[in-house]
């Protein structure tokens, strides 16, 4: 038994991005309806980025989302790099002039935007899976999804996929207009969370000859850790000492400092990829955030894309929609691929830079050491690294 | 029949890093002999690089050998990227607090030092083969050498080779003490002289999907071009209506710019490499330019490499001989490695930036289009183009 709802915009995915877009949406007195895969503990629950930007932060506090991150969040003005066992401050502010990022967890900022939607009268329709988007080049497009044990239909006036990676949103789009380019790299991150103050007020990007390290945190009780493992490691090999013992020589620098260790409530492996489908747009049909592109997280710089697509995104659906303006959502997907470009490059720089490939030659092993040097060297290749870490406006 | 001289410093090459090297020992009253391959006037007519950075300038300036280059040398404020049919033009001395650089030809810069050491009564021999170089761990090293049909001695305090990547300097060194690491492209360039007023007052580095050019200059009568040609190219295959249809199509932008066609000169293929050999030095056998080091020339850093080497030189070995201070000789070869990393990453990375590589994935060619734009984009950016590319100091 099928039955129809209907709204203006259909949004597929209660992350971040179509949780936020949702919320802007409906700022601008437009309704959306949101499908979500999951139940809403398992959303809240989920285990991501933890850096925002300051547009980031700028548009969560702008729409009236940003109150318990502006209470709760970490201002950090800068970060730290470590490598040849000496420590290298990025000073963000003095770099930027004034800009800075938030350490406040995609977790809570999930957390926030259910809450805000279902108080604002809101839908999100958890545990609908979200089967298919129809009519994407007709004025009526449509989501067919399953929810409570029945297919429904969801009538929309435009559709956006903000379903991540494996979702149905970007595989909607006709085969033959998407161009996919990809890279994979020959390592994973094995990230930890631990019941421990962090060792640093700020985040530690270390480069080693064993491999990558950051030292991270979500909140001023909780660290987050990473290593650079192989990509068939498996966490069964990591015991909680043996994390903390190649944590501790990743990390060890000439002169005082110690990593406080305690107990570990979670550990995982994530694969890196860099990812980007064009365009992101057919149509009614809208692609936002990991549907459309992934970065590997070296940069920090996933969540903020995400958040990013949703803003321009949400202006241009609210002009089309009140002033049939079509200019804005003609320009959407470029406007919105030359910033992921940015974080692309970023990415993958700060990616190659820090992290230690095992089948690389003498000569790119020595390029890294000098880039690095010149890091720590130059403010000019300082600032660059300052500006793409608290985002780059390419617009 | 063998006859012994003797010298200080023994020097093997009259290329620019050998000559200026007995130029700056001859003003601290330390005598040298340098022997070279080739006659006089093939050394003075070899075409090579043409661009000065800032350092190279005060050191020629201020040791008395900048005469005719502040006479005819062409101050450069800046270079023009060009890439998307656009122009964007980078300023050095507002980046990079007032440097700039000197388009003088390196062989200009040969004929002046080989007419200020023979009129200082420096002994340069022409046409002298260097054969070996024999006791560098002793404290009379010599280099056995052939001149007029002769085998001879030269014994000497110290041993520099400044003989190039062929000479026989660093197969001088013992084997297994040499770490050497390299890459080659998969592109050569294909070199012309054209006498033709050049069609630009600045260089010009042209990305274009069919590949990299370069506008560069000789004098104001004199325009040096350069296209990217597979490494299998022949310059039998490049008329010179070829050469000039292609160039138009590599430089092209929207709105007015007419690239002067003028009989062209001289044509060449020259391979892309970068190399490092490390150390620089065996006891007292020392390597200084293209003998240790080759860069790609994108990034105009090969003849100011040479220079810096033996600007370092001259000055260790100065307080080595006449204070017996150790310390200066010991630093050599770290101290110079350096700079020669930091040229060879940015060569690397100019390279790699402006150069169309036939076998690039389409993420690798879309990272490359956000770097170009980034960088016009981006004052941080291009003010660590505009420092290395006049001349970063590492020391």
């Amino acid at each position: 038994m099928s039955t129809a709802r209907t709204t203006t915009v259909g949004i597929i995915g209660a992350g971040p991005a179509g949780l936020l877009l949702s919320h802007l949406l409906h700022r601008q007195g437009i309704d959306s309806v949101v499908l979500e895969l999951r139940d809403r503990a398992y959303v809240e629950r989920r285990q991501r980025a933890g850096i925002l930007e300051q547009d980031t932060v700028d548009v969560l506090r702008a729409s009236g989302a940003g109150a318990r991150m502006d209470r709760q969040g970490l201002e950090h003005h800068g970060i730290e790099l470590r490598f040849d066992r000496r420590s290298h401050r990025i000073d963000f502010p003095s770099l930027t002039g004034g800009r800075s990022v938030m350490v406040y967890a995609q977790t809570e900022v999930v957390k926030d935007l259910v809450e805000l939607r279902l108080k604002d009268g809101g839908t999100v329709l958890f545990e609908a899976e979200a089967l298919s988007v129809d009519g994407a080049d007709t004025d009526r497009p449509t989501i067919r999804y399953r929810h409570e044990g029945a297919e429904e239909t969801l009538e929309c006036a435009y559709v956006v996929a903000c379903d991540g990676f494996h979702g149905i949103g970007r595989r909607s789009l006709p085969e033959d207009l998407l161009t996919v380019v990809e890279r994979t790299y020959p390592f994973s991150w094995l990230g930890i969370l631990a019941d421990v103050p962090p060792s640093c007020d700020e985040l530690i990007y270390a480069h080693h000859e064993r491999g990558f390290a950051l030292h991270s945190m979500r909140s001023p009780q909780v660290s987050r850790l990473y290593l650079q493992v192989d990509p068939d490691d498996s966490v069964d090999n990591w015991s909680d000492e043996r994390i903390w013992d190649e944590l501790d020589t990743r990390f060890a620098v000439d002169g005082d400092w110690t990593l406080r260790r305690g107990p570990i409530t979670e550990k995982s492996i994530t694969p890196m990829r860099s990812f980007v489908a064009e365009p992101l747009r057919h149509g009614r049909l809208f692609l936002a955030g990991d549907a459309a592109h992934i970065v590997p997280p070296t940069g920090a710089k996933g969540l903020n894309l995400a958040i990013a697509d949703v803003t321009l995104l949400a202006q241009a659906l609210t002009r089309h929609h009140t002033q049939g303006d079509e200019a804005a959502i003609d320009a959407y997907s470029e406007t919105a691929l030359r910033r992921i470009w940015r974080a692309e490059h970023f990415s993958y720089t700060m990616t190659t830079l820090l992290h230690a490939d095992p089948a690389e030659s003498g000569f790119d092993r020595e390029l890294r050491l000098s880039h690095l040097r010149y890091l720590a060297g130059s403010e000019a290749a300082s600032a660059s690294l300052a500006e793409n870490y608290v985002g780059f406006r390419t617009n």
